[in-house]
């Protein structure tokens, strides 16, 4: 692994130890910093609104999801947006909360087929796609897609300067990791003796659980879910689910309505008793609410070379607060900012 | 990276795929099977129990913490110790939610000199021990404390059989990890050109932020806190704090009654009004209640083959519900092991 500054020439500008340098500016700086083309604004079809019923001072809980682009959406995410239309999710629940983990939503009585709310048609989820070890997304898939080449979009956080790698990127779960779409996502090892489930293609690429991040609940294997139960991990990243579950989504606005839940006291934190649940008023697609109504946001282009400066200071801390600069980051520790389109 | 099976001697003796092979036991059912030897009491004197007002409800909050042994522990844990035992902490508050990633609690007119608590008497916390580049805890520092040197130490986690690493255990962050007495710990590279800021001694060893870690809160460097303020982690491991700010201890029971309180709207999550504050009825060191009072802890031996097998099953999922293990994991998504001594 190489290390090199990225910030080169404001510490070549820097003076002299005795007199005041300059603080090195912060990720937040930097972010604040960027021009108004290096943010993309996320489609409106791609934004879920969730309202939870409000709490018991009255205040409002939404939450806003931004659903994750090809090719890592297919299937769920239609299906996702087939139940937004169908207004599917209104008046079920949240249904679990487990510390370190995840908060699952979805309809109580799913697993009982005299209970369980109709579903609207779905498309098929058999074991497929991405979370497959025997098809995983391939390098041909992705290509397929019309997207460049699986070796470019994943070329590994780069100076902008040289090109060359600014901080330590070592990831146990991956052979790289890098941002696609402004989504954090991995790629594949070539080789990898995993035991009696045996190893996943060369090549292959997928999206990361990390904070925020909304995935698929599923019973077990091979059973993939339909989209119509999620979760959304609010602990450390449980990078053990990656390819072993869909994640469709990250939580952009809004987490900590879900986060600060109390958590389940039955296994697996689902709570023990319906008053416990915490009610959903309503889930939407953005592109579905009136025009007035419709939050508008970007976030900062993964591609940017702001981006790549941003992701540096989060791994090289150089403003006053910190001693010792990392000088190194794992993927979920560069979380991709997001805004309110100004 | 090499990968090897621990659990060998039980795929061997799996039947042909046409039958139904055992199911490979869970991290929780390696755990649950655990020899009563492979438990290690934790000394009352290291542990600490935070009760927070009850809940509107009535409900009890309790917290328990387990202090870092040495050589991690000094000179924080000492004034710890001091603090609780003259009731500093007792009327104090929580201070601070900022989701995914701290919950800070201490004096709220700590930093107004005609209004702060008064301190006992303290020792010393300057820009000293492990938090410092200049001054790492090395390997001498280490070896004069009469334990075993760094590199057995820190021998990556083995297969009990083979001697051989069985997951990948690549870290962003340091060398190598491992676990010390309970905890998670890391090694420092042997070079690091980490920009102005300096590199840090090869060999250096230091304890890791992960979810549930209790960290000293301070101002701009080279402040180094002096055990009074502390904070928790609960949210994704951040470990650019590794190095910046001591850690010294972990959350072990009671997370929930921290990590679900709301997060406070001022800048960095600080609460906006004292009425927004979480009062602390109480911090006492367990050794200073009534026995009959006293919790009884113990924890997952770190150098036992019990815990090898387990964090293996930690990174190679082999049960019912995975498809495809990760064959891997970071040091933070293996918690160690803790219960009530039965």
């Amino acid at each position: 692994m190489k290390f090199k500054l990225l910030l080169a020439a404001t510490l070549l500008a820097a003076p002299a130890l005795a007199a005041q340098p300059a603080a090195a500016p912060s990720p937040g700086e930097i972010v604040a910093a960027a021009d108004a083309k290096d943010w993309v604004a996320i489609p409106q079809e791609d934004l879920l609104v969730m309202d939870l019923a409000p709490r018991a001072d009255g205040g409002a809980r939404r939450v806003i999801i931004q659903l994750v682009p090809e090719p890592f959406s297919r299937p769920w995410v239609a299906n996702i947006r087939t139940l937004a239309k169908a207004r599917w999710w209104d008046g079920l629940a949240i249904v679990r909360a487990q510390d370190n983990y995840v908060v699952q939503w979805g309809d109580p009585d799913g697993e009982d087929k005299g209970k369980a709310k109709p579903l609207p048609e779905l498309k098929p989820t058999a074991e497929a796609e991405y979370i497959s070890p025997a098809t995983a997304l391939t390098t041909q898939a992705w290509t397929n897609l019309g997207r460049a080449p699986l070796d470019e979009v994943f070329a590994p956080i780069r100076s902008t300067t040289t090109g060359e790698q600014s901080f330590n990127i070592a990831d146990p779960f991956a052979s790289a990791y890098a941002f696609v779409g402004g989504f954090p996502a991995a790629l594949g090892r070539t080789a990898s003796p995993l035991g009696s489930k045996g190893s996943f293609a060369a090549a292959s690429a997928w999206p990361i659980h990390c904070y925020g991040a909304v995935g698929v609940a599923r019973g077990l294997s091979p059973d993939a879910g339909t989209g119509a139960e999620l979760y959304t991990v609010m602990g450390h990243a449980p990078r053990h689910l990656d390819r072993n579950i869909a994640v469709v989504g990250r939580v952009i606005e809004g987490i900590e309505h879900l986060s600060t839940l109390p958590r389940g006291t039955e296994a697996l934190g689902f709570y023990a008793t319906p008053a416990e649940r915490t009610p959903i008023a309503s889930i939407r697609l953005v592109s579905e609410l009136p025009e007035a109504e419709q939050p508008k946001l970007e976030y900062l282009s993964t591609e940017s070379d702001t981006f790549a400066r941003y992701a540096h200071a989060r791994a090289n801390r150089e403003d006053d607060f910190f001693i010792a600069p990392a000088g190194g980051a794992d993927v979920c520790n560069i979380p991709v900012p997001v805004r309110r389109k100004p």
